[in-house]
């Protein structure tokens, strides 16, 4: 896992105006980041139940479909999450002018 | 809220490979759609709990910030939710080519 998730922080990282990136095991728990430790371990502990909720919402509009992304925007900044097979990535942006 | 609602369905009916729109009030019942009664009922459902669920963990993270929308991608189609104040909107649109 760690080469594609090494290759993705630097994809994300990349990208306009990315103000944090959490890699999130499918407990919860922040395996990467670059905010620090309190916020890693809050964003991950809600974007988790987030995530989970999202994949239960499609699977349960259709059996065979199946939750790949979702960018949610809020008043103060955008927040993009990943789902993986054994782990989710969080990235949040600053709006863009 | 009626003129305003019509104002945005047509704004959204103008959005490229839009397949589907409902405008769901806050006890997540469709109030206006272009989707059959079933299906409409069936998203309207799911959807109202992925509101919710968005707009806790935003202010979860933080106390005065506002989710203000959401786009998800699945495998078949994205969907796009806007929250208003006594209603939201949902807008499921084919993946771009």
């Amino acid at each position: 896992m760690s080469a594609e998730v090494e290759e993705m922080l630097k994809r994300f990282q990349a990208l306009k105006n990315v103000v944090g990136i959490i890699v999130i095991d499918n407990d919860g728990i922040p395996i990467k980041t670059t905010l620090d430790n309190t916020l890693s371990v809050h964003y991950a502990a809600t974007m988790q139940t987030l995530r989970e909720k999202a994949r239960q919402v499609v699977l349960d509009l259709d059996g065979t479909n199946e939750f790949t992304a979702l960018r949610m925007r809020t008043l103060y900044h955008e927040v993009m999450l990943c789902p993986k097979d054994d782990y989710f990535i969080v990235v949040i942006q600053k709006p863009c002018e």
